[in-house]
């Protein structure tokens, strides 16, 4: 049988476009998805679910409504569901998500012009 | 309000021991570890859950019954649910895992010498 590892950084070679997460791997019904960002998101929230960021590659900064979190290579944060936060990339940062299955990328902001199609694998 | 992102070498500094998960961030009902691992652990399976590895440092092999993969920096794997395993580090290895909250780190083999104590936090 075949067992081949996940390289984080072919899966990259393969992104060129911003805020559109790929699947990597599911582990139940979670997802571990990995991304290219730069500039600004929209303020939004998980009405059900905390969701995971670790950084690979640059420095990405999450607002909230009354402070901030950077988040820089080798890191991770988890923003906990319900809260309003708003990730931002001044230059470009490539990370992965994890999260359940089906979560929308913009929240209860689904109609987002930021909002990204689900379950595309790389 | 203090927002701070996790730093997984500045957690890693903190180890010295092996085989023995620390607790870095919980993800609703799923946790994040960070681990130090050298030599070989036991063959076990886990009934109930998938199980995810990241490494962060070093050259982890997982063997299965019908072969193996190799996990480098970078780079993970996610072992399904049911299928035996047995991870090995020919050197120090440090990783990440990613799992449900209360899985037993040997799984089915619950009394082994390297069942680990659960929810210690780093």
């Amino acid at each position: 049988m075949e067992y081949e590892s996940i390289n984080f950084a072919a899966k990259l070679e393969k992104i060129d476009d911003h805020w559109q997460p790929r699947v990597l791997a599911e582990l139940n019904d979670y997802q571990f998805k990995i991304v290219k960002i730069l500039g600004d998101f929209v303020w939004h929230s998980h009405t059900d679910t905390d969701e995971a960021f670790i950084v690979l590659d640059g420095e990405l900064r999450i607002d909230f409504p009354d402070g901030q979190v950077t988040i820089g290579r080798g890191e991770m944060y988890v923003v906990p569901k319900g809260l309003e936060h708003k990730p931002f990339a001044e230059q470009e940062v490539k990370m992965l998500l994890v999260e359940p299955k089906g979560v929308v990328n913009t929240g209860d902001e689904e109609s987002s012009a930021r909002t990204a199609k689900n379950d595309l694998w790389i």
